[in-house]
């Protein structure tokens, strides 16, 4: 490539980095994609780091030694995080969404892109301390914001099966009981989407009484993984005794008033 | 904000298209948030333009009159894609990954951040001139790209179930039979999932003959939404003639041969 101005080279680096959050790139690899010198590259980053921060879209840290190189780590801010999940109260509270039996409709919010990308970028941000191996999710509603989440951390997504499928091979099965309605129920994966001597974040849209997080805790020890921390959009208050510890949410929902229409919903302790 | 350097704020404006893909922003919000004049921020987007280009990182473009701005499309071009596809084809033609009954274990593969980002860049890349209001997909394994795919072009997802759920309100609800094994399915969707006289893309893991999409399709006439896009990981050889016509797939699956321990996968026809 002809040599660049450092605007494009800036510019692409922020691309690059922005692309692959925490993944290290070598300084030779931009050296080399953009023709350029080692010190003409840290010169570049230290603007890039300068940029990314003043903006509060997250850290640029560079790493020194043979495996050295730079990563950028998606964080939001407190604030941000806060604005956003009071953005997201507003929105579940609108008495239209109130379903027959005291659910709430949120698939909407759920699925939303730009929604779910600044959720997965939360609950990283919560995370990205804990050199997690895998983020786990149970199928079906958390899995957008649990890939979100697995992008951000750069680790792969496992996603736990209410069934076990023919077409994933010999897979591991444990029966477990909801916490809130005592019910039994199956989750199962293939033997071969978790490496033993692992650690994993759990994330899930909702949690009740914490029977699920706390089947996922016990058909993680069957591959001899620790579940290391556990997110969920949407806790309830009740009961307060959950199953597991130990865990972060973004909302507490505390009842859904069918008749006179009113969703009582606020952001969770961490993010008032 | 203080008044910034060029360098910082294109690489913000980067940072913030990139983030952002297919929306419009209004030049008015780059001058409020940089504090600079309109004729300072356009010659930026000029250099963002060019930039994202000589890289290959897809288009800039600006948008003139009153809804007027500027928005980034992120296209995958042909090369790239053509070389991912082939670096696909080579991790999945591994013989470990043959699973007793003919089937490829490729979970790492399809839940794998990394790879689901430039699959969903790439589905997108063929989608983006189709004007759709939704991205679909039926549960479970087609959900990342489907994902990535709608946050590419910026539009909602949604996740048609297996079974009918209690918590999401009225359902339409279609028995389908499967195109290859003629067994009785049941796919399922909240009422109010989709607005009416809309347009979706169908993206999904899969295909083999083709009757889960052409359940997709008629389920989305009693949504009055029409399907004008397909799109797969994987298609199947055989059967050749499929029950949905106008699909895209990245890769062709021939057969899988347990006891030579070889799978016959290759790079579908768009992609040689």
């Amino acid at each position: 490539m002809d040599k660049l101005h450092r605007n494009e080279r800036i510019g692409a680096l922020i691309k690059i980095l922005s692309d692959n959050p925490n993944k290290i790139f070598t300084f030779g690899y931009f050296t080399e994609l953009f023709n350029a010198a080692k010190s003409t590259i840290s010169e570049d980053i230290a603007i890039v780091k300068d940029t990314m921060e003043k903006f509060g879209f997250g850290i640029v840290e560079t790493i020194s030694g043979a495996a050295g190189g730079v990563k950028y780590i998606p964080l939001i801010s407190k604030e941000k995080a806060k604005a956003f999940v009071r953005d997201l109260c507003t929105r579940l509270v609108n008495p239209d969404r109130i379903i027959p039996g005291g659910y709430i409709y949120m698939t909407d919010i759920i699925y939303s892109p730009e929604i779910v990308n600044i959720i997965g970028k939360i609950l990283a941000s919560q995370f990205v301390g804990l050199d997690a191996d895998y983020v786990l999710t149970v199928e079906t509603k958390g899995i957008p914001i649990s890939l979100v989440t697995a992008m951000n951390l750069n680790i792969p997504l496992v996603i736990v099966r209410r069934d076990s499928k023919v077409t994933e091979g010999p897979t591991v099965s444990i029966n477990y009981i909801t916490g809130s309605s005592k019910r039994i129920q199956t989750m199962s994966l293939s033997r071969r989407a978790i490496r033993e001597n692992t650690r994993s974040i759990f994330i899930d849209d909702f949690m009740k009484a914490g029977g699920t997080a706390n089947g996922i805790i016990e058909l993680m020890r069957e591959f001899r993984n620790e579940v290391v921390g556990i997110g969920v959009l949407i806790e309830t208050l009740k009961p307060d005794n959950k199953l597991v510890k130990n865990y972060i949410s973004l909302l507490t929902l505390d009842e859904v008033d069918e008749h006179k229409g009113v969703i009582g919903i606020e952001p969770s302790a961490l993010f008032v």
